[in-house]
């Protein structure tokens, strides 16, 4: 009865994360790295975040990444941010407007959380980069 | 010298707040509140935030007012998210777009934070739409 | 489909209300004031957070309740701690226990979300005692 | 046997209330008002604040009420907020020292913390002065 | 004078690290590691945290060990994270209780806390596992 | 036209960095590191942060700093903080006095945050050492 939840829930993962195959192995090796300990958090997240909220309409792929990049730069959860600066790219921004959405956030959570995340989406940037060779 | 990124801030300030008077009066309402006390924190607003960050190039006013919110929702920092819902409605978000937003961020902040941020935007939208009676 | 997930939501749900009238007056109030702009939260509270979470083996009611007040005075949620406070006690901590936890907590949140804590739940138990009569 | 760390702590509350009756009301109103449901919290907050923490050497009383104030400031936890901008003017904290101190933050919380926060250090100055009429 | 309350908090300690000794040597690696700059907090987690707060009436070991966790997860530091995932095992919660209370947060805190907790408890269960052999 | 105000910033930057190199290598490292994702980011940091912010009158450099660590201890954000640990001792701050001021901050933030912080301050004071020999 859950099926149709999970399955939608991954073709949805499968959207930000078609393109390359660095996320989908980073949401899996998440997964399965709390998958004997907790499998099902790994459920709800397919089933729950990307089943019923990622598939809900009103915002595109790339909204949704915004709002989810522009949350955790603020909460400063800096591997969920690696994880969604990748999503994002694959959803479709461009470096340049994450980069700028990062810097947009000067004002609303000051420096320190914002270098932080730089930190990070040059990290990411550089692997992709590298991948790609 | 500094009149330029002033009056670059004012200018920017206004287009997220031209259509209507709500925020515009907000805005000075909160800096002329702390005028005696700050008269600087609503220059550096002016000049920093607004002349500065949200004139940059690379995100829309749309995009901008997104990753604001989703800040502030995370931060639940209500007086400013409910100053920056009505910035984000004169840049152009729709009230579904908004209400899109803060249900998007329920995986990543959990029940509450969206559940304040919510009732927020339920009472902007309540305003804005009795001041077009 | 998810008709299983909202009854066993509901049904959970009303474990932390039964005995009395005002949470679930509650929960159902937030749920109601928020119906007309985002009508799915109030459905995802009931089927995600009660259907499946709250439905899991492993804890009991009352150990769930200290977790989730926990958490609340942790990030001060007062809105959400009131009405939590409110099922804890309906799934059987007693006042004591809750003064308890939220006392407890002094060494890791340190004391000002405490007294913000502690003058909620003075505020609930005093609506609470008044009731019964 | 606390009985010294209890007479040193509110000795040492004294120095930071002496000069007038403000805060001393505020911090016995908090004590008292939480006296029935958690009596051993205002005893923390006298024996283990007040009387350990803040008669420690090395800072100055108005060194300690900057520190508090800065990271209260940064919490956004208000009410205690108000209370230490009322102990630190005690402590001989001016006005204009509070006022750069929060203005300060702006690099490190962001606007919305800062703007908060003067609203709330604005209002205590406000009080405090007509008290003096 | 304060020799009771350090002794008393000295006990409590041991109750909560008795049966093995990974997590008092942790809380003494912390607190040597610390003693030649800050003496002191050592003395005030002996004394006022173990001494005074977990030496109180009204919840058992285990329920202030689930308290603790969850206030941790919420806050998302997780070196004392994982010491208190360990005292908290210790004090006789099993490690499906740790998991279960950390999935409980996810309506709470979000996915990204929870992930980052219960990466930290797969990390201490696995140490202690090795331990036993 | 900015260049008063980048001049300022490096002056004053100079201030917090002067006495010896590690900070402000420490400083150029952050802005080098991410000049060529976000070269505007260090601008703001100099122009803003230190041409406009940091130059204001009303605190000395000592307040300045004392009020930056305290509320970086409380964000939990560490690589800055141990940045402005460094700028405070060159500022005039003596290690007692930043130990004394995490120490001061128990009762406010908890012991987690003061665990972390003092861990940082002891590795930022063991590299000086040696700087020293």
């Amino acid at each position: 009865m859950n099926q149709d939840r999970y399955q939608n829930g991954l073709d949805k993962l499968m959207e930000y994360t078609l393109t390359d195959n660095i996320e989908i192995s980073t949401h899996l090796k998440i997964s399965e790295a709390l998958e004997d300990i907790a499998p099902d958090v790994g459920k709800y997240i397919i089933e729950f975040a990307y089943g019923e909220i990622y598939t809900r309409k009103g915002l595109t792929n790339k909204q949704r990444a915004l709002v989810t990049i522009s949350s955790l730069v603020t909460q400063g959860t800096e591997p969920q941010l690696e994880l969604h600066i990748n999503t994002g790219l694959t959803a479709g921004l461009t470096e340049e407007e994450i980069v700028e959405s990062i810097t947009h956030l000067i004002p609303y959570t000051g420096f320190p959380r914002v270098l932080n995340a730089l930190t990070v989406a040059k990290k990411v940037f550089a692997i992709r980069h590298e991948d790609k060779h």
